[in-house]
Order: C-alpha cells, then structure tokens, then sequence
C-alpha cells in the first residue's frame, strides 16, 4: 500500500522530523505510520495495530469523572482506531503509570474500568505494562485487530461524497463545561468518557462502498484535512449539513475533538436514500452527508449561503 | 497455548486483579497477557506484540543522559521483549508525551534516538502517538515481531538446566552510582542506555534447543520467579556461577534489572561445551549456567559452599 501523506500543522511537523520518510516499510508491514493502525500481513489478512494515549491533565482530569471513566475512555478511544480501519477487533495491552500518592484502590479501579470497556467491545486484555511513579496517571492503550478490507484514509477520489455517522459536539462541550467550572449535561459526559467506536458500523459501510475513513478524534474539520493530505485532494464542509448534537455551536462541532464518529469518503451516488435509511435502522444513529472531496488540498467549509467560514480554530494540535 | 501463572510480589498481585483470568482469550490470540509478548496467529506463524514504558524519573533520570539516548533506551528495551519469546523484528510503534517546558529540539533528539535505535535492530517505526502536557516525559514503545517457535517462560521442567547470556549487573550499578551522586563507568552508562537485546541469540538457542525463557529486566532471581511461576516448578541458582561484570557485587548482579540478557531454561546435558564454544565465538558474549529447574516453587540462590543465600531485595517491584 502506498504510505499515506501527513497532514499539516506542527504536530504533523513533528512527525515528520521523527520518521524516517525515505525508510523502506520492513517485510510484512503492509502499512506503517500515517493511518489510525499500521498494517502486519498474517496470512489470509491483515493485523491492524494502534497505540493510543491518555495523559491526565492534557487528555481527561480525574476530577471530571471517576476512575472506571478512565479506564472506560481510554480503552473505547484506542478501539476506535481500529474502527477507523474497519478491523475486527482481537485484543488490547494497557500501559499505565500511576503516580506514587494515588492509593492501589484506585488503580483497580481504572483497570475495572478497561476491562468493562474491553469486555463491552469484545477485545481481550492481553497484555500490558505498569509502573508506578511520575505525576499525572498516563494510560496508553494499543489496539489489536484483523482486517481484510481496511478502510484507509488515502482512497479519497475527487468527486466522492463526505459522510459521517452520529452527531458531533457533545465530547468537546463537554470539555469546554468542566473548564469553565459547571457540570455538563449527562449526555455531553457520556459522550466524553464513554465513547463508542464505531466499529460495527465501520464494516458495514465499507461493504457497502466507503473508499475512505477516518475515526473523530481531533475534530471533523481537522479530521477531514488527514484524509485530505493523505489521499491528496481537496475537502469541501456544508456547515449546515453537519449534525451537530443539539444545543451544541456550530464551531464547536466543526473543531471539537473526541466525539470518535466515522468520516468516510464515498463514490457519488452509492449511499441512496435506502442505504441510509437501512444504516439508521440498524445502528440507531443517523448517516449524514457533510461534504464533498474535489481537486486540491485543504479543508474549506461552507456556510448556508455558500460563503466560505473562516474557523478560529480547527482542530486540535498537541504541538500548536 | 497454556496461560502462564503470574509470580508473586504486590505488581503482580495487582496485575492478576486487573486480568480477568476467567476470561478465555478471544479468538486468534494463541497466548494472552503474562509472558514476555502476547501472541496473535497470523498464517503460518505469529504475531509476538508487546509494550514496555519508560517513565522520567521513575525508568531514567534525563540528566543522566542525552534525549537521544533516551530514545535508544525506550526501543532497545522494548525490542528485548521480542527476544525473550525468540521473535524476529518487525516494527515498533512509540507513544511519546513531552512536557510543556522542553523545547521541540528536545523533543526530535529523543524521536532520533528512538529512529537510530530501531534502524539498528531492523525494526520500522510503524505508528505511535504524540502529545505535549504532563510533567515527565514517557515514553512506550510497542514492539512487534514475528515467530514460529516461541520461547516460553512456562516451558521449564524439573532437571532442566538453567542458563545465561552474558554478564549481568552493570546497569543497575549504573543506577546506583547516579543515585549517589556518582559517574558510572562508560562501560556501565552504555549498558543502561543502549542495552542489547539478544535477539539473534535467542533464536540460536531456541534452534539448539532452549525450551523456556525471559529477558532479564526485573533482575536475575526476580526473572527466573517469572519462569519458577510460569513452569509450575522451582529453581535454584547458584550464586558464584552468576556471570557478574567484573567489579559488581554479587548482590547487585543478582537482583539488578535491566541488562535484557537472556535466562534460558534448556534439558540436561544439551548445551554440551562444543555449544558453549560455538554460542561465545558467534556473539562474542559468555554463555553461562547458572542453576537447575527442581520440583517446588520459587527462587532459591546457593553461595559457594552450598548454603542458601538471604537476598535483602530480589528484584524491582514498583507496587512493593
């Protein structure tokens, strides 16, 4: 497979400078860094590995929730990626570091809570590292699936169609609540400590003729622009046709991370009125249409009146 | 394959109630959590996959090197991993969190250090996952390789005997010269900052029959709990065979961790002296043995005139 291209910002910058670009794959590996999993060849199909993590006071604070939402969070968010493959899912390790004042009840607690979320997803917990020490709680997750048809985010074609399953917004209202001191709303909580990767979801759209995909997490219209870079094309966003969770800004929906729904790229035409509505039978979710791919490169996203938005900020860089 | 018992310390016990280990493992996963790797089928042979941590100021002290060698570390010590379950290398992927104070020049130096490390071991980095937050750096490094034979810390029998790669101790004397405010010899600062992992040895002495194995990175007698705990069986060493760097105590060598040599259980009477010979002239490094697999359970270390040793600390435990 072709690697796929990096998108922009300093955190992709970063990447960049820490992978050897002109390095060859290694023997059996399929697809290396720039996907949400790499790719080991097994056979009759593929592995898909991610690793995935979780610092506190930059990705959750204890104080939002308890320690089972920790665990929750970061097992659902690293199978997330393999949804974004639309792999099935085999099994997780989980590195945690859990610094020396917390009591060991509370290191149970959020292993109960990974394993709650391994269970639920039908992942086995099969391995992992602990440590204890440093400052902050850090929790990494790796992600282990298999995979014959993998959705990837280079196959996005000009003329395609942008779709998204779910509604987007509540995790980062979420986040935005806390800081500012009040309670979100419960929905909005959920949202953020328990995610739902769409992993069934991710199968059947691809059976169904997605071409390109990608899992939420840094937010759609940042989202959006790896797809862009890496299938070298042009996105356009119909900012009304976003289904933002009610009550929610249209910015924040556009530009808020960790809502873990899918973006996939699809030939015109394929997902007729039936196959959405046959998609929001099983699921119970709706399957939007937000946009188009076309010539070029970049995210624009268009207001009702088809004038171009100007985003204050588009998603979420570690490295900004 | 059989799960492996875990040994016994508070980490583990912690570790066995984060485990489910009712649990059956899900399909494809030949071995789940409690040896070196987990082990996924994968056509002809397996998936070997693992993640190792390393935490600032709990794995290593920043200033007790450069950030290059900071990244050498954290990949060479995942890649023994691999050698423990006598895999070949395939690629790592590296979970990196930086703190907000160091700048990005930092940052690329440990990432080059990771690149030179996995270049050497012919291991592609293949993904990972980036943020900046938190107050120490970490950084986990998952490993993945390949294997048809797997060397496992459950093989070992009663009358087998137990042997050792190289000369152990000098990394945790490093450790303890630092800690007093003292330089390590050069000698001793390379073994703990760019440690070996003895991949081609392992796969040596898998071909000449070793039957059950693990790095040594909690220490000698520690590890060898590992396998006493795996194996159902007990062992004894014999301290005055222990292959100690010239100038370190004997204690030391026998609870240190972190020189990722290898500690291989193999039949009676196999690793003839011609094997020995060959094993030393191949890799340059003593091959020694050090003790016997007996019926029972746990560690027991023999000095000299064959009275059995009190150890004041067997190993690092980090919920001890």
């Amino acid at each position: 497979m072709t690697r796929p291209s990096l998108g922009t910002g300093a955190e992709f910058d970063l990447i960049r400078r820490l992978l050897d670009a002109s390095a060859p794959d290694p023997p059996r590996v399929a697809l290396g860094a720039g996907d949400d999993c790499a790719l080991i060849e097994a056979g009759e199909d593929y592995l898909a590995i991610s690793v995935d993590l979780a610092v506190e006071g930059v990705h959750f604070r204890a104080d939002w929730g308890t320690p089972e939402l920790i665990g929750q969070r970061a097992v659902r968010a690293a199978a997330s990626d393999l949804a974004a493959m639309a792999a099935v899912p085999i099994g997780a390790l989980v590195a945690l570091s859990v610094p020396d004042d917390r009591d060991p009840g509370f290191t149970v607690r959020v292993g109960a809570g990974c394993r709650e979320a391994a269970e639920a997803l039908e992942l086995g917990i099969i391995g992992g590292d602990l440590a204890r020490g440093g400052s902050e709680l850090r929790l990494d997750v790796v992600a282990v699936g298999s995979v014959r048809e993998p959705l990837l985010r280079g196959r996005a074609r000009a003329g395609d169609e942008l779709w998204v399953t779910g509604r987007v917004g509540a995790a980062a209202a979420a986040v935005e609540e806390w800081r500012a001191g009040r309670e979100p709303a419960p929905e909005a909580q959920a949202r953020f400590w328990r995610p739902e990767p769409r992993l069934s979801e991710a199968r059947w759209l691809v059976e169904r003729g997605a071409s390109a995909g990608i899992d939420l997490s840094d937010g759609l219209v940042a989202d959006a622009g790896h797809i862009a870079a890496a299938s070298g094309v042009g996105i356009e966003i119909d900012a009304g046709d976003v289904p933002a969770v009610s009550g929610i800004d249209l910015p924040l929906a556009l530009s808020g991370g960790e809502d873990y729904e899918l973006l996939v790229a699809v030939r015109q035409g394929i997902f007729e009125e039936a196959v959405v509505e046959q998609f929001e039978e099983v699921f119970g979710i709706p399957l939007s249409r937000v946009g188009r791919v076309v010539v070029g490169h970049g995210v624009r996203v268009f207001g009702d009146g088809g004038q171009e938005m100007e985003l204050e900020t588009r998603g979420y860089d570690h490295f900004a």
